[in-house]
Order: C-alpha cells, then sequence, then structure tokens
C-alpha cells in the first residue's frame, strides 16, 4: 500500500524541466542509483546494445547545447548523460556478450553456443537484422524509462531530450567510428522554483483513450 | 536514504521471468498503478503515440502463444499488454493532442497555433517525417520502461516480450487499418516456484564497460 502511495506520488511529481537551478548538484549516493537503474535495465536476449555518456565538461556542454536547439538544460543540469546506441550488432558483440554471461555465472562459453547461434540467426542474420538499428534505440528508450522513473522516486528531476542533432552529438562526443551513436540524452538535476513549465498541468489522455480490452 | 535502498532491492530482484504461476493475479490495486505508470509516461512533445492492449480472452491468448514463439508467458501470467504504437502521426492526432491541453488547461485551442505548428514542422513534414515509426517505437519503449519498474516495485513479476510475430498480433486483434500496430509485449504476474530461469544470476556489464566520461 505504501508504495502504491510512493510511485503514484512520484509519477505525477515528475514533469520534463525546462528550467533547471544550476546551483544544485545531484548527491553521489542518488547518482550511483541512477547509474545502476540504466545498468540493471533489461534489453532483448540481454544484450545492453548501450553506452552512456556523462557529459561533465562546461565548454562541451555550451557546444551540446549550440547542437540542441540552444536549451537550457544541457547546460543548467547537474548531470547530462547522452544515451547510444550499438550502431550495427555483429558477431563481435555478441560474443562479448556470452563471455560476460560465462564470466557471470562461472560457466564455460560453450555450453552458451545454442544461444549464441538463435541470437545470430535472429538478429544478425534474420530479418530482424533489417531494422536493427531501430531495435538498438528502443532497447535504449527502456533504459531512458528506468533512468527517468528511478529519478522521479529520488526527487531527482530530468528531462528526456529529443530534441538534438544526433550527428552533431557524434562529432562533438568522438563517437564517430566507434561503433555507437547518440539517439537521445536525458537532463537531471533540480527544477527551477521560477520554472515557467512548473505550474503545467499533466495532459494525459485519459484511460479509456489509450486502453483496449481483447 | 530508504528509496535508494527499495529501488536497489527492486531493480534486482526483477527477472523475466520464463515460467509464470498461472494461479496467481495482480491484485486491482496494483493494476491500477500499473496502468497508471503507463498513462503518465512520458513522450516526445507528450503526443503519447500509443495504445495498450489488454488481452483477458484465454482463447485468445492461445492464439498469441501460437505466434509468439509458442512462449508460456502468454497465456499463463496474469495480464499480457500488448504495447501498440500510432503508425502514421499524422495532424488529426496532433490536433487531438491539442484539443486535449487545451480541455484540461482550460486554455483556448488557438493558443497553442504555435506549438502545434513547431509539432507538425518537425514530425509530420520535417526530415524526422521519414523515420516517424521508429519514433513512435521508441516511445512505446518508454512506457514499457516505466511498467517494467513500477512493477518491480510492487513486486509483480513480468516479461518483456519481442519474440513475437507482430503482423499476426495485428490481425489477430483486429488492428488492421486502426492506425495501430504492435511493437511488443509484456507478461505481468508471479514467477512459479520452479521458474528455471529463477536461479539465474543477472548477467550486466560492469559500470566502466558501458559509462563514458566526457
Amino acid at each position: 500500500m505504501k508504495m502504491q502511495e510512493l510511485l503514484k506520488t512520484a509519477l505525477n511529481w515528475r514533469y520534463a524541466v525546462k528550467k533547471f537551478d544550476p546551483q544544485k548538484k545531484i548527491s553521489a549516493g542518488d547518482w550511483a542509483l541512477l547509474k545502476e537503474s540504466l545498468r540493471l535495465t533489461p534489453s532483448s536476449y540481454g544484450l545492453q546494445p548501450w553506452k552512456f555518456i556523462v557529459v561533465e565538461n562546461p565548454e562541451l556542454r555550451k557546444q551540446l547545447r549550440e547542437v540542441s536547439w540552444n536549451q537550457s538544460q544541457v547546460t543548467d543540469c547537474s548531470h547530462y548523460v547522452v544515451m547510444s546506441f550499438k550502431e550495427k550488432l555483429d558477431v563481435e558483440f555478441i560474443r562479448k556478450n556470452m563471455d560476460k554471461i560465462a564470466q557471470v555465472r562461472g560457466i564455460p562459453v560453450e555450453t552458451l553456443e545454442g544461444f549464441e547461434k538463435a541470437i545470430v540467426s535472429d538478429l544478425v542474420n534474420g530479418p530482424r537484422s533489417l531494422g536493427i538499428e531501430a531495435w538498438a534505440q528502443r532497447q535504449v528508450y527502456i533504459a531512458m524509462g528506468f533512468l527517468l522513473e528511478t529519478a522521479a522516486l529520488l526527487e531527482v528531476d530530468s528531462t528526456p531530450m529529443e530534441g538534438l542533432d544526433p550527428a552533431a552529438y557524434d562529432t562533438l562526443l568522438n563517437l564517430k567510428g566507434s561503433g555507437w551513436k547518440t539517439v537521445a540524452a536525458v537532463a537531471l538535476g533540480y527544477r527551477h522554483p521560477e520554472d515557467p513549465f512548473l505550474k503545467n498541468t499533466k495532459v494525459r489522455f485519459d484511460e479509456n483513450e489509450i486502453f483496449e480490452l481483447r
């Protein structure tokens, strides 16, 4: 019962902050947990086709802001996380995943051969390989969901950012040729008391407009 | 401090259930909150390009299972949610959103003209219109993240399902021609004590493998 209330409060408290308080910083403990919620996010086959780039350098933040419709969240938030995805899902990356499973579970990697083959024939050689960029991006968005909900529960504010030039980000972050590409970003920190968006009532479709029964 | 612990526990407790206990059902209160966490999920421009189809009919669940690699979660979970996205982002849907904002905030819809035009020129007529299906699917995956994390915090088990035939789902669910298309599903309920996946150690890359600083 308690958790239901906590969740309800957090989900309603959350909104996409327009103006952050540049003075307020996320505590080390909260930040550790925000990172952990990204790391523990589930993904298809558990492949984790993501990398999260945390931008601290103020000069770099300024440059990123210029290719993010000049939105102030980029420079004024406490922690700015660029969400990137694995551009090409190749056999090497899947092998890296198998090695990790074998290492963590203390089993020979050979026992995972069937699983590995199934993934390769589905995502690397199968019909789903054609939309693999979109597939990887979707996995990153599960992580975005985890990050935003965790933040709300910790009373850390956030703004999911899609209004940015991904190619320009890749250049500024030196991602070109790395195998990773920008898809979005999340600004984290604390709402400014004068954020004009603070007073806006949350707008959502009613339950009966988005749920259907079968 | 308390919330940090609750989150840490929930995120580690969660895993993709392979075998649900078909006898155990989610309570009305928890289900209401799970729906609410979908409804309150943020999306780009707040457009909510999603519809969630809750499949109760056992016969239909059986048919869906047949086009879901015969995975038992489809028939054995308590609540089965098909996640669908808006296939075509048209001017009508954006207008529907504007009407909702005007209604909820009690303002004339005309005051939203600038906002509406900005969205149309970005997503309907702009370069981003080309990848609009993938865009809508990504928004749905934020909702998936919210659903999975909320479930974990409520100690409700879940399995995100990508191993399914979206086109066959669209047919079985009568979505053809509706403007909505299946992208994935989430099974919700309670783990069976004999779920073979229950004993698996969670496998994730280490922090330094997925985070980079700039």
